[in-house]
């Protein structure tokens, strides 16, 4: 039981640092992405593809880490 | 009941650290944008557009990391 | 009662871990709105509709973990 226990707790803070690292990460894209939309309006599209393929893989990574974090909280 | 224990422990801290996350990625486009509408108030809905979007990505995986909060939460 | 204690505590934790990603990331959007409402005043409205969406977005995570918080100090 202790040692389920301790799987629980790192279900949880894992879960936690995987969205600081998403958060953060795709936080950095879109701030750079909306102040080069400020500056050149008439690229918006180019620079938002750019942020969404940039967005979608930091996004990828972070399912497989919440997906982790899911399969020790079920046990 | 100790086992749970750290389940209940690991969904506290994981649903803070999720936050915090979510809290400074959000926050880091919406600063970027709100300097961007100020800088070229005529491109806001191109800006307000792709802050949206990258929030909604951000939000997308703190909400699946607190949904796992919420599963350690009501073992 | 060891292991509702130690849910207590992730409770605890996990309500000011939260209050720390929504106070930076909302005072982030705010601080860069007053900047940009101070560089050009005619575009207050835009600037200040964009930071209230964002920071709903922040407050409405901030929310989900809060809640989840309540849920564990409840139990």
């Amino acid at each position: 039981m202790e040692g389920l226990g301790l799987g629980y707790l790192g279900a949880g803070i894992g879960a936690g640092l995987a969205v600081i690292g998403a958060g953060l990460g795709i936080g950095n894209v879109a701030a750079s992405a909306a102040e080069g939309v400020a500056r050149q309006p008439e690229a918006t599209a180019d620079i938002r593809t750019t942020m969404i393929i940039a967005a979608a893989l930091i996004e990828g990574v972070a399912l497989f880490g919440e997906v982790i974090c899911v399969l020790l909280a079920l046990k």
